[in-house]
């Protein structure tokens, strides 16, 4: 199957105007073809083994959502004692998610027991089966973004308080709360960019050849 | 930034239309331009607190490859060893890397230190540096298959190892090490599914409605 210039462009496009959307969420509701479409696009992710480790709870509800909120805040204060004290008057500014506000949250999970201890291409790197959690949440990012989506990663909670708030076993590891919905605009920049928090950096500083 | 059905579509074509790539790379060397687009692709992932804790070691250089070779070998008859007799003769038997036939080589890694130690969004879940490297990956895996590029993920390989055959510092964290070509052809579904190792998941199967 080609790809043509066209499509890969489509592609580019879709990966550099994917934001993590916080603050411009709507709460007109996402369809259920299109919710089944970018969960379909996280199923297709790389697994190792073809394990396919992940689960998806997606949440609508208004009480759920808050108990996973009251879970940010309290990981949330936590964080702020850490920063100094410049920093922290400027962290405690940012809007950091919309978990009440998006119509839909969609927590997608590993479960590392899937098929059995031992696992193809998992027996040296014993985390290659988070990773490949994380590969589903980049894929089902991208769709969204290719539904003209926002979604914002929540990682400022605690994988209890959401194991709490979603019923989620205690053997499972909670990968990414995503907030979902369609958004007043996308910016244009990462808002940490744009606040002036850290710089994009060069590319060219990154790339090593042949040894580091 | 709107995008379109047409554009849409591009994008899940690139998703369901991804493989992992092992045996069917040529030897035609990539462009210096496609590899700088999936590149800045992958620099353009998500990253927690805006860290970009990625770098990228290119590998070209045919007695680099043959470490790494070398580190997945010793790698891969450890595993062997964890397998019951059937699965074992099974295992022996897949083709599971394309190191020394891939023209490239890309390691991507994770600098754990990177924006000093406290880092937004990474206080309550530690590992979030090492996700974002992760979506890093995945960013640049699609943007490949855009460029009708085959990517492999070895994953069977020791961390120390790698840092050896690459130069990588003690305190960078190998997340990935991919074989990018071209090739003669992709595999209409991943080759474990083929195989008849696993099969896919019923997607219906890994959705929970607010609670698990």
């Amino acid at each position: 199957m080609i790809i043509n210039e066209q499509e890969r462009d489509a592609v580019y496009k879709t990966i550099f105007n994917r934001r993590d959307v916080r603050g411009e969420f709507l709460p007109d509701p996402v369809p259920d073809d299109v919710i089944r479409r970018i969960l379909v696009a996280a199923h297709h992710a790389p697994s190792v083994g073809f394990m396919q480790p992940w689960d998806f709870v997606l949440v609508s509800d208004v009480e759920v959502k808050r108990r996973v909120k009251a879970g940010f805040e309290e990981a949330h204060r936590e964080a702020a004692g850490l920063f100094d004290d410049e920093r922290r008057a400027v962290y405690q500014q940012l809007k950091l998610e919309g978990i009440t506000e998006a119509p839909l949250g969609i927590c997608i999970t590993c479960d590392r027991a899937r098929t059995g201890p031992v696992v193809i291409g998992r027996t040296a790197n014993p985390e290659m089966d988070l990773y490949s959690s994380v590969c589903a949440v980049q894929n089902l990012w991208l769709a969204a973004r290719a539904e003209n989506l926002g979604v914002g990663w929540v990682s400022i909670i605690h994988h209890d308080r959401l194991r709490e708030a979603l019923g989620i076993p205690q053997h499972i590891v909670p990968i990414a709360y995503l907030c979902v919905g369609y958004v007043s605009r996308f910016h244009e920049r990462p808002e940490l960019e744009k606040a002036g928090w850290l710089p994009r950096m060069e590319l060219a500083d990154l790339i090593h050849r042949n040894q580091w």
